[in-house]
């Protein structure tokens, strides 16, 4: 039939429509909702066919681990290294796997349990919806996270694109020398059993399209598969003008409030009717290459 | 270093743990605790370059939209159909985008909006756990479903793998002739906007794994990039000796509650902290090849 069907084709209507989009609200916020992250916050990953990948790095919930992760950097621990596994709606994953290669100075081979932090200190913006895995939930510093008032704890959450440690069974942490990302439905079941350090903020695509591995749990059967990585480097190693750069909104703003209640209600012309509330993992901070 | 950091790498320690796992208990399922999908109700898509997707029609759901993909399907409406979108971490989209080409007999041009359906006559297995997208959550007949017992309704949800009609501004509702399955996050603010039809049962991978397109929502920028499909046949219309045969477990069996417990409170080895808690989206019903 000649009708172009174009699921969220409202979308591209934008500002013709009298109705806000998550995207319209992005277009419209002023520069001072937004955070720059800091070049030593971001880990740039150059595959060797082609294809980046940027990450940022999280030093206030895993502080130890992301110390670890600079410090491979910086002592070119990840020189030949591979993604390995790719299971399919869970995780892509990367590293030197099973090589002998010892660690560069500076690596903490056993570090401590981080997977939640105090809750003390951090101002949460509430997500203002139930979440299924913890008692509260909402934003810090531009990271979606969950916390127990009770307990007294917080932590960064398993969502698309999040950057977690590899690990054994416990009570091994992992080193940081295997990362992974997601690149499913998010698997909060990992949230406060596992290291996170992170989120893809650019190229999650060159992940999430490669092809899945055969062997158990994602695992490629063949060396020949695993993709091989040219470099993984710190943005605060690559000259500045090379460097890419990104900020993130502000969580604290009001632009982001208002950003979260569309994301909850979205009323522009293709929906009739709003949710009325939002999962965590779908809200997804605003974040953009900055100019 | 020399060891394999497996991210859950007690999955593969199955029967020797004395902790039981999601896994486990699928193995162990009695065969009166699996339901088998009626060959009509199987949707099986073969691309051209190789590979199979297997979807899981709906009918109780949309039975107007599904009626058109049987008819659709029968009357070879798909021929020369292809993948045309693929939008990171939301869907892929196939069918024959804007082509001229008229509807077989009994297609049903402009189907109701078939997003909810009534509760009443509905046995729902609780999820247990809160639902930010609606008053209630759970599975009835092998799906996962939201509801609301107020104002009597219930619809099938957006999670991976779900399969759904794409279609232009409302009031249009799609004809079933371009559908698109999830391959990301699940994108639950589209539940009650869209007519869900069913789900995919086999081979999401293969579609997850295709290139993302460049364009504005996904959409492949040049024609050449999109993905050619061979024949898209229910599988009562394949010959018995060659059709797949699928099961699902029933979600009102004792197995489905133990094994809904054990994904609400994974405590396999790998776990230190269960959640506690489930969302709809990650229970992932199981689903196998019936042999």
């Amino acid at each position: 039939m000649r009708a172009v069907l174009l699921l969220a084709a409202a979308m591209l209507m934008g500002a013709a429509s009298p109705k806000i989009t998550p995207n319209d609200i992005v277009a419209k916020s002023p520069a001072g909702a937004w955070k720059t992250i800091a070049p030593d916050d971001l880990l740039v990953m150059d595959l060797a066919g082609g294809g980046r990948v940027v990450i940022q790095l999280a030093p206030r919930f895993a502080p130890v681990h992301v110390a670890n992760i600079r410090a491979l950097a910086r002592g070119s621990y990840w020189n030949g290294a591979t993604i390995y596994r790719l299971q399919d709606n869970y995780v892509a994953q990367w590293g030197l796997n099973d090589s002998d290669k010892g660690f560069p100075t500076g690596v903490v081979a056993k570090p401590p349990a981080e997977y939640t932090r105090p809750l003390n200190g951090l101002t949460i913006k509430a997500l203002g919806s139930p979440d299924p895995y913890a008692p509260g939930a909402g934003f810090f510093d531009g990271w979606p996270v969950a916390f127990n008032r009770k307990s007294g704890w917080a932590d960064l959450v398993h969502c698309y694109g999040t950057v977690g440690v590899g690990r054994d069974l416990s009570p091994d942490t992992g080193s940081g020398g295997e990362l992974y990302a997601v690149i499913g439905h998010a698997p909060r079941q990992l949230d406060r059993n596992i290291a996170i350090v992170g989120r893809v903020v650019e190229g999650i695509d060159r992940l999430s399209s490669l092809p899945r591995g055969t062997e158990a749990l994602g695992f490629y059967k063949d060396k020949a598969q695993y993709v091989p990585i040219a470099s993984i480097r710190l943005a605060s190693d690559i000259p500045a003008a090379e460097r890419p750069s990104f900020e993130v909104m502000d969580t604290g703003s009001v632009t982001f409030a208002n950003y979260l209640r569309v994301r909850a209600n979205r009323n522009d012309d293709f929906y009739v009717r709003p949710a009325g509330g939002v999962d965590l993992c779908n809200v997804q901070v605003p974040v953009r290459r900055k100019v």
